[in-house]
């Protein structure tokens, strides 16, 4: 795209009551507006980004046999009586809203209720099962404070997949090679290295429950890291545990902040013992559907990749969800031969996939440069009339700031490669 | 996909207090699922067929030069105060909450005034203009009644496009466009010939606003249409406009009703003077925006692709939206030779982009047909023993009921030029 057709401008500062990292850069950068505490809209590049965070979450949830569905914000509280979770002593994060005829509803925060009266209409038999939905879909939390950016807000994007079983059994299957798509996940952001399934507390039907963390000084958790397994344990259970990694029992083990980037729950029979969704086992008796849920949230994860990745010039993004790969700037585009070379290196990139966005605005290369800096895409090439003159063009990539000088020729093979090498 | 491995289930019966027939059909086909009246969750199929609908929009609207963005659904009411439209005496269609705070907040049922204030940021001159964005985005709406389905929901999705220009005259060359653009959007939906441009009220601004008006027993509106131009009149100005059609002035009009399916509006500086969104114009002048809005929601026109295309079998589909291209539907698949069979065109047809559901489950002929009718994809395809001896196979096309008889060797290309044709 032609940054002179994209109407988001950058700023120099983020709104004085924005205290975290990844929104101030993100607002600065023209990616999202503020619209209050905890709630931001999405502008066209924070929503590439967004998108592309999404779509590998969706990717694998498809590999593991997910369905895809789109549930309601809007919630009928009968469900949430049943379980429990309509009272807002017991579930203290409700929006509640009324119907023109005074009936009260809720705004969705999670959807464990909703979806088991409807699948009350589809699951008879064991036959049914196994199977697991999910959804990317808007969630409402009623956050008392709302100061991590889009990392906690009162309105968020989330994956919330959910799995029904016959049993424990078939319900660890499939647990199992969830936990694996997470990891894989994890991998394709860049975070996998920094990101560690974590034990936590569990439920009735399950000692523990397992969240991803990734290490962050902007974490609001603490957990303890076993360097060996690569795992760690959230500090709620490090007492039941020992102070011990439950993989090797180490007890070497350090402190970190972490972010909350996913959760897995077995959430056993609770939910659908309340709804009364069973089917008929193999020997004709009824038996309650086994269900457990797997979280990831979209937005949350786009705050962790700012935070892990940002440097002091700006935003730096992984080839993988960056809104484009590559910011072609021109110096001096009121030269014709200038503007032409920008113009034919643009279109040849874009029509070769390689997302291209050109910064055509008639500014000083410094301000150029800043802003290119400050939206983080991995490749900047910059084409001036003195480099014109030598047929070679400057290349700079954002995370490590290394520049090289590419031959005309070699240009587009050179890109490609390396945005594969560096996925 | 394999039907055996999709949830939901088919019903005879929809729930008892569904009046409407798109809603009642898609329960049955286990499209949606009703909530509560007039917000429905869009289950897998459902899912399939709104993402096509949306696509084929945002493919419109991206070649009109709109740039996507995705605004909140909380509102701070501080703009819509400005604008007047916080007072629900007003406006009184909101559903309004509150922060832990006691902070009221209201959720979007459309976005000017969150949009006017944020561009607020981003417009300074003459040289940012003109440019429009859209979103595709949940809106609620606190309707009284909600007896129409998805057609008139408490929660819907709405694609809803903004339109910022320097004047009325740079205004007009993007309405024109924005014109064009919905009625190629109703051609690719099949609606092309029901939908009629319609003149309705304006404003301050402009004499009319134009709504795209789609001919069918279950609207809710009433309109005049003039056969010769194919542009209709809304009752609410006949009068105005003494009976007679705005572009030939005949007076042979004839009463429909019918469905609003989209509609344009020029808004001119109404949201852009209460918020104060202005622009530097080429002599240095503060000029206010001038704006124009374009909605057309999402799970209308599924609903009214219901509406129009069903018979009395259930839901059919055109192409360009069915979720599944081809249903196959094997007789006797405990047979080796139908099930194999079955797997292999299931898998050619797959492989070569034509999206087909097989239905693989152990039922009666008869019930899988029922299935099929009233799930409505466009092409059945059926394998039976009895056909294999023949190497021929029965297609059966939904729309028209008419049966051809294929041969194998001229399955795939038979079923490609088909779909390509009747796209």
């Amino acid at each position: 795209m032609r940054q002179t057709q994209l109407f988001t401008k950058t700023r120099k500062e983020a709104p004085k009551d924005e205290v975290s990292k990844n929104a101030q850069l993100l607002i600065r950068a023209g990616f999202i507006n503020k619209e209050m505490a905890g709630v931001y809209a999405m502008l066209p590049l924070g929503l590439r980004a967004l998108n592309k965070v999404s779509n590998i979450i969706r990717e694998e949830m498809n590999i593991l046999g997910g369905q895809e569905l789109f549930l309601t914000a809007l919630q009928d509280k009968t469900a949430w009586e049943k379980s429990g979770r309509w009272d807002d002593n017991a579930y203290d994060i409700w929006f509640k809203t009324k119907l023109k005829n005074g009936t009260e509803v809720g705004l969705g925060t999670t959807h464990e209720e909703p979806l088991t009266t409807l699948m009350k209409n589809h699951i008879r038999s064991y036959k049914d099962l196994p199977f697991a939905v999910y959804q990317i879909q808007t969630k409402f939390r009623n956050e008392t404070r709302a100061k991590s950016g889009i990392m906690r807000g009162r309105e968020f994007l989330m994956k919330d997949m959910y799995s029904f079983s016959r049993d424990l059994v078939e319900h660890n299957l499939f647990y199992e090679k969830a936990t694996k798509a997470y990891v894989k996940i994890f991998e394709r952001f860049g975070l996998g290295e920094k990101t560690y399934m974590t034990y936590s507390s569990g439920g009735t039907f399950s000692k523990y429950s397992h969240e991803f963390q990734t290490v962050s000084p902007a974490g609001e958790d603490l957990i303890y890291v076993c360097d060996k397994c690569h795992v760690a344990v959230n500090k709620e259970i490090m007492a039941d545990l020992e102070s011990s990694c439950p993989v090797c029992k180490s007890k070497d083990l350090h402190e970190e902040k972490a972010i909350e980037t996913g959760n897995i729950f077995t959430l056993g029979e609770k939910f659908s013992s309340a709804a009364e969704l069973t089917y008929i086992d193999e020997k004709g008796e009824k038996k309650n559907v086994f269900m457990g849920c797997y979280g990831m949230g979209p937005s949350r994860i786009l705050g962790t990749i700012v935070e892990t990745f940002a440097d002091e010039k700006g935003i730096v993004w992984p080839v993988a969800v960056a809104p484009f790969a590559v910011h072609v700037i021109e110096i001096g585009g009121d030269k014709t031969a200038v503007r032409e070379k920008a113009q034919e290196l643009y279109k040849t990139l874009s029509t070769n996939n390689v997302e291209t966005i050109w910064d055509d605005r008639d500014l000083r290369p410094g301000e150029k440069f800043a802003d290119s800096d400050l939206m983080g895409m991995p490749l900047r090439l910059v084409i001036s009339e003195k480099l014109l003159a030598t047929s070679e063009f400057e290349i700079k990539v954002r995370s490590t700031g290394e520049t090289v000088m590419i031959k005309e020729t070699e240009l587009l093979n050179w890109i490609k490669n390396w945005l594969q090498t560096n996925k």
